[in-house]
């Protein structure tokens, strides 16, 4: 069963009566998780714990993509970005993927689960798995934020008001159906855990306040039906590389 | 008598024959000296105590643009660097400007600086004293930094390789020539004498390493004249706005 999926043209209507208020606005933006990747099929059944584990390292190895390009997105955000206190609230997410000297960082994290899942570091590295269609939704992405205005930029990263209860089902998920994958290896699901809420917030406080037009509030509601295309785009490139039946590598 | 400046088209010539080794490079880069706008007429006749109060209070302002524009360059480079190692340690120099939550920031502090030397906070920051020229340079600067490939942004920085003498030699200047200035209103030179060579440090270890084509080390020094130029512009934009008769505001 494939899930289907609307596509931004049609999930963004307005009520065609003028601006909302803030918290109504939330509302419209809640509504896209109906939307979000938790929903397409290759994620339903990875929680089922379906998945093969040459699907899990599948996914984890594309998955990667995503996760190397996140600080280029967010300091593509900072760079746009005209307000020193909006600016040094958003660095903390670079950091948090990136790592400092003393802390790991996302990305390290993520490396950690592929190792966990059988992967080399290498192979994840220099992208031998990755498929096109995530290639490309990954930089469509990335450049969304470089070349939108910084507001809307902020609204797209609102993935992460759904990201927390996935996060929670798959640690579940993986902890009790991929036992063959260390538990160690999981650390980057956990970090997300608390990390998604609080730059959730701070992005939902950044759109309520600045997103007061119809204009506005529709290219934010936009804005976040596009990130969803993104990672749904995503999945579907990942499923169709490694359905049921084959092995992984090719 | 106005300082003459070579343009970048006459000042980055190459020796015709092939790459340099890295050292040579980083002698031709350091040859650009020469064209830093530490010899520009306003600058020597700053240090050399010549001043008008309105004179230091327009360069403050207008020098603001600059200012405040330089965390969104350093995003920029960091948006487009695909190296996590070098994002680890690029991204310091965002802090550094834009501060944290406990640490001011090398806005704040010039900010503070314009206040010391009798400006509002509030008109510089809302930009009234900003003249085009000005806007126009600042603008061409993030501009390069978004659009150009990230090493060649990296080279533009290297400004800060000349930074600390200019540096020191303003500190003495003001502290001995502008006593109407706090002096505490001069921690912005102050912790710029120790920050640049840190930062210039790695910036010309990114090019060393990196330049290694004919090509590459001529787009590097471009990238450094094309900074000069910018820096220069400034400068003449402001002397021309302020000169030795005129009142400051207008």
């Amino acid at each position: 069963m494939t899930t289907t999926h609307a596509t931004s043209n049609e999930a963004t209507g307005t009520n065609g009566t003028g601006p909302v208020s803030p918290d109504a606005l939330v509302e419209r933006l809640r509504e896209q998780a109906t939307r979000y990747h938790s929903e397409h099929d290759f994620h339903v059944r990875m929680n089922a714990g379906e998945l093969s584990p040459d699907q899990i390292r599948g996914w984890v190895a594309n998955r990667f993509c995503y996760q190397e390009a996140i600080p280029r997105k967010d300091a593509a955000i900072l760079g746009n970005c005209p307000e020193r206190e909006v600016r040094r609230r958003w660095i903390r997410r670079i950091t948090d993927h990136d790592g400092t000297e003393s802390t790991e960082g996302g990305i390290e994290a993520w490396l950690r689960l592929g190792e966990a899942c059988g992967l080399e570091r290498a192979e994840m590295e220099d992208g031998r798995h990755i498929v096109p269609g995530v290639r490309f939704a990954v930089e469509a992405y990335v450049t969304f934020t470089r070349t939108r205005p910084w507001v809307e930029a902020v609204a797209s990263s609102l993935t992460e008001l759904f990201a927390p209860g996935l996060m929670a089902e798959r640690l579940a998920a993986f902890e009790r159906h991929y036992t063959w994958i260390d538990r160690d290896g999981l650390d980057y699901f956990r970090n997300r855990l608390h990390q998604a809420p609080r730059d959730s917030e701070h992005a939902l406080e950044i759109v309520k306040e600045r997103c007061r037009t119809v204009e506005q509030q529709d290219a934010a509601v936009a804005a976040l039906a596009f990130k969803n295309d993104v990672l749904w785009s995503m999945m579907d490139a990942i499923d169709r590389a490694y359905p049921d039946d084959r092995a992984y590598p090719a």
